[in-house]
């Protein structure tokens, strides 16, 4: 796959949750307007599953523009001309960071050989990042859905290191539900015999079983509302039902456009990878089973957001953590905003966020 | 597949909604109960996707209960000491009826030369059999989800046959969201190799995929709240996690364990033919596009049971249901049960439900 214009090769052997230390990492990343000479407007941004370091810029693959260009930028809620933002692709994807798609030390792809990662590795790695680039302290830290997790496990495990934390859409830790929709999607992905153990680099890989596993998952991204209003029963090109297996419908041309796009930019055992470290993640357990205490050392201020219309990490998710945020003494503010997006609201078309956002970064 | 112990070919060739008409179709059945002198206590009951005659009689490939022992038998909400009980396997399905695993006229299995049908030609199947039967009016016609359309489009289509129409946890139509859940097990199906253009009769088949497509299925028919009740993040059978892609979680294996155990019953093409005829399903579609005009010509009283957890077919799928039924003036009873399982609960132990079916077939 690509890599990044910038990137760095972590100077350190990077330690990791499931034991050991990992030598060599390179991390890529980009950056967003210029660093302060005092270096105190520098903001982290953290991306989601099978998000990158293209925020604001141009995806080299896919010649589409930045993921959340509409937020980041000069003049924009996460304001490039004020701000220094950096987004680094998190350990064990596939857009120039070193993961299973990488070169093990005898040359030939880790495949599986890459070692399980947790969320508190990717950040651990950032902030490695953070140290090399000799940026201390952040302005803030900020990320939707896995990049909230980032945000989150930032703040608990690292907590001199933001003054602000902003968490969108986000949980303290994954549901069942959620562990059973990626458990499909890797089960998609290992049913595909392209996959073959993980060990496909040389050939055309499991591009089926990949595009099998966006869908399941982009169908929770989306609000049933949502799609209703988007697609409803309306027929793809055509007049009437076909009565054949053909997309005959919107959503169903739609789900596997989305798939087979996906295949194109995205490598299969990093898919594997980083869903395992998602389902891996519960904040209160790395901290004793109790959420508060994850933030007991906090100094941080805390927005959370969530989207009445997120059915993935539905408010509850987040109310939960504003208590323990509350039981920890931490300053808190929360918002549940109204949008028809679902969990992609984060990424899409919604002032109130915007406002939010560059209000709590003030 | 299996042949059922009891079954029929139909007199006449079967009309199809696509077109054209099918010759031989072969339709299994189970009863339970006898028969008045006066043929006056039959009851259709109609199984659902995966479902099949084996209501409340032994499975024959797993062994196990019927899926409705709980609800029909002796002295059972659905009483087989006063009912006549039917249940005929879906013509498209695998149990005993024509689908497309059966050997077309050339002696080898349809395959995907079987033609697509809709819920109107399973019902129409199962009037063609009741006639058959002899049996001119039914006390009640019963389904849940699937078995819940065709109890809808037996009452719109056929308004004399049935005094009573009990439809739970069902919908008159398949929403965008229900579509792209269906449309991901089919694309699991078509994306296994061993699907081979769906044949494989004298091969494997395509198991990874259907246990894919049953998986993704599966969850839709549990609750969030029910998932995280009975699984949580508790781990399978280890003290820790692995840091590895076995099933660490309890819902990973029970996933597992659900898509495996799915294929030893089912046949891929059924579930693509089914799938496809669900969501072909739009009653109001067929009857110029006002879902009351469906029920205008209606004689029967119904019931519409919905329950508060069923995300995927929400109560405001029976409301809107039952606000045309009574648009068109016909007698319907209405309620909303709680109850813990999601979709599922209809297969379950809700007492509330049993009293609301007995209550209703009195």
């Amino acid at each position: 796959m690509a890599v990044s214009p910038r990137s760095l090769v972590l100077p350190d052997p990077l330690p990791l949750d499931g034991g050991g230390t990992f030598d060599g990492v390179q991390i890529a990343f980009e950056t967003y307007g210029t660093l302060a000479e005092d270096r105190s407007n520098a903001i982290l941004l953290c991306h989601a599953l099978t998000g990158d370091q293209f925020v604001a810029s141009e995806h080299p693959l896919t010649g589409k523009p930045g993921w959340w260009a509409r937020m980041v930028g000069p003049g924009k809620p996460i304001d490039t001309d004020r701000f220094h933002v950096i987004c680094a692709n998190v350990v064990g994807s596939c857009m120039g960071s070193t993961g299973p798609a990488s070169p093990a030390p005898n040359g030939v792809p880790y495949g599986t050989r890459f070692p399980v990662i947790t969320i508190r590795d990717m950040v651990r790695a950032e902030i490695a990042l953070l140290d090399a680039l000799g940026i201390e302290r952040l302005h803030a830290v900020v990320g939707g859905s896995m990049g909230g997790m980032q945000a989150l496990s930032l703040a608990a495990n690292w907590p001199g290191r933001a003054d602000k934390v902003l968490a969108i859409a986000t949980t303290a830790r994954h549901s069942a539900q959620n562990i059973a929709f990626h458990e499909v999607g890797r089960q998609a992905i290992m049913a595909d015999p392209a996959w073959n153990g993980g060990d496909y680099y040389d050939a055309a890989g499991p591009d089926a079983g990949l595009a099998v596993a966006r869908m399941a998952a982009h169908i929770t991204y989306l609000s049933e509302d949502g799609l209703t209003e988007k697609f409803g029963r309306r027929l793809q090109d055509r007049a009437a039902k076909s009565f054949g297996f053909e997309a005959d419908f919107q959503v169903e041309s739609y789900l596997r456009y989305q798939g087979s796009g996906f295949t194109k930019r995205f490598d299969a055992n990093s898919y594997l990878y980083i869903t395992r470290a998602m389902d891996y993640f519960d904040l209160a357990e790395e901290h004793g089973g109790m959420l508060a205490d994850a933030f007991a050392g906090a100094k941080a201020r805390f927005c959370v957001i969530s989207f009445d219309s997120d059915w993935l990490y539905p408010t509850a998710e987040s109310r939960h953590l504003v208590h323990a945020l509350n039981a920890a003494g931490a300053p808190v503010s929360f918002v549940e905003l109204s949008a028809p997006f679902g969990h992609d609201s984060f990424l899409l078309d919604v002032p109130a966020l915007d406002r939010v956002v560059a209000g709590f970064l003030q």
